[in-house]
């Protein structure tokens, strides 16, 4: 069993900003797993707010020895195991290790990952597409070119939030999501979401910091629209203490570890009557691809990180004329890496 | 695809009694899923307690229409659907099908279903034998008969359940689990298992009747024993509801529905922080090996229904010298049907 990987810069094609940050350029590490003539695929694209880098993501995967550790690949509740106690705090590498040996799996089997998991590929949602945080008039040209999308995600938390959201009803009536990375305070999250409210918006993300649920609760109470929870909600064990505060969760692999994680958060969240969505970061067709296998069993995708960026070096899902995301036939995951790039 | 049943009456070794009921022998509906020339098997042992009967299920299967549900066998997911849709009410019925059905997709990838799900079959579990009611003589006497087993799961809610444990005591050191079926009420529950926390008693399961779950709380509260919840625990929903009252779940397919909400309940036991084991009705090695194939997942199982029975017509999961569950390596459930029935 051989574990490689390798660094991709991916570039944007809009500085993205949102509460936090603002870039032009994001770190990915690529990861391939093979074994007995077979190749798998995976991706990590580490998070700062959660403390990681591509040089965090590299040390940690230079620390792994699967092949000590799995007596077989198809061992995934192992490996799972294996990467938690080996490297706790780098999910994003987890997930990209749990990934490439999932895509092997698939392959091996010849068969795509969502009809291993015994979904219809036809149940896959559209994606949102998201326009990060800028001055009105850059946003609403934002907007424009997003022609093809059926719903936005809107990074509010900026200086003008309101002028923002005019600014796009003045170019499209589309379905929007509004997403705040905790850039809110209790009082101005009510007061902010009740003018939403009345603006065409579906739901409003994580308006409160993470550390502040008991604000989020009082919140709920006075939202007029659902609140979904991302930074809150890392993984299915965060997920309990989620009711009454939020009406749906956001997963994302780079967040939870990987896909195994993300489908243990699905089945926990609708036990709890939570909705759910899938996102992603900045991220190459690899882990975009990994996380739409998940979307027929989901209410929401916002996979999107791969169409922000100019040089993704793979191809997998697409996206159809409605932006319903279509999900590869080909086995595993269904990537496979461009030509003109580096061979993997 | 087709899918056809048959009836199978198990007969028991021993007369079969627990608090509410006593048997000597129990209806099973046995089912196959055929397409491709690939045959699937799955099984329903339907409850009383849960309202159902043999001509029930077999009056629920033949409202179903597979070939028009279902675009490929291998959405399971949309099967899942479509059961609870068509018959709700019988959830032995469902999970006969699903695993019918899921043992098709193993066979026809040439996979066990342990190694699709990404187990490790080493991690199987003892499983516990069950005495049933009796009187102490005849239950100590069934204790001396289960030499190979390494936990004995005891029913009590009887009339002498101190002295059965004390004529069980006399001949074994065993661990003990105990299932009061509902049969106690809270004062007698408290004071019943204060003592038996010093007869070498693991846990108690179910003390109190499912509706009596406030009434369960308050025993929580002055337990000296973990307790594990069976008939309050029905599917993944029920289970939020369960924390602060039990310890831990009973899984059993014939009331969940099958071995995908078996997963989604296991997955949300997690996350909640319950323990989990997997447990059967009176069936025969279609069944018990379907639960089995989870039990890597798990922290106790107590499958033993084929073991009770003098003409189960399948082989499948066996026992190791120390009682484990050893999980076959052939394809799909690895269940096959004994030469001398009639063919399947």
């Amino acid at each position: 069993m051989n574990l490689a990987w390798h660094r991709v810069d991916l570039s944007l094609r809009h500085l993205f900003r949102i509460s936090r940050s603002a870039v032009a350029t994001t770190p990915t590490v690529q990861v391939t797993f093979s074994h007995d003539g077979i190749t798998g695929h995976g991706e990590a694209s580490p998070s700062k707010r959660y403390g990681q880098s591509p040089e965090s993501v590299e040390s940690a995967l230079a620390k792994l020895d699967l092949a000590a550790a799995l007596a077989d690949p198809y061992r995934l509740e192992d490996l799972d195991a294996y990467l938690i106690e080996t490297i706790p705090a780098e999910p994003a590498a987890r997930a990209a290790v749990e990934m490439a040996v999932t895509d092997w799996i698939g392959r091996s089997l010849g068969q795509p990952q969502w009809r291993l998991w015994g979904l219809d590929p036809g149940r896959a949602p559209v994606t949102s597409f998201t326009i990060a945080i800028d001055s009105p008039d850059a946003m609403a040209e934002r907007v424009r070119e997003a022609d093809a999308y059926a719903v936005l995600k809107i990074k509010l938390g900026g200086p003008d939030d309101r002028g923002v959201i005019e600014a796009i009803r003045r170019v499209t009536d589309k379905p929007i999501r509004v997403d705040a990375n905790e850039g809110w305070s209790r009082e101005q999250a009510v007061r902010e979401i009740e003018w939403l409210a009345g603006q065409g918006v579906e739901f409003v993300e994580q308006p409160l910091p993470a550390g502040d649920l008991d604000g989020t609760r009082w919140v709920h109470e006075r939202s007029a629209l659902p609140l979904y929870a991302d930074e809150n909600a890392g993984t299915s064990a965060d997920l309990p203490a989620l009711v009454g505060a939020f009406d749906g969760i956001n997963i994302k692999l780079m967040k939870c570890g990987g896909l195994r994680e993300a489908l243990r958060m699905t089945h926990t969240a609708r036990a709890l009557g939570l909705k759910l969505m899938i996102g992603c970061m900045i991220e190459s067709s690899v882990a975009i691809t990994a996380a739409a296998q998940l979307t027929p069993l989901l209410d929401h995708a916002d996979l999107d990180g791969n169409l922000l960026v100019t040089n993704d070096p793979y191809r997998g899902v697409t996206l159809d004329a409605t932006g319903r995301l279509v999900l590869p036939t080909t086995p595993g995951l269904g990537v496979y890496p461009l030509a003109h790039h580096q061979p993997l």
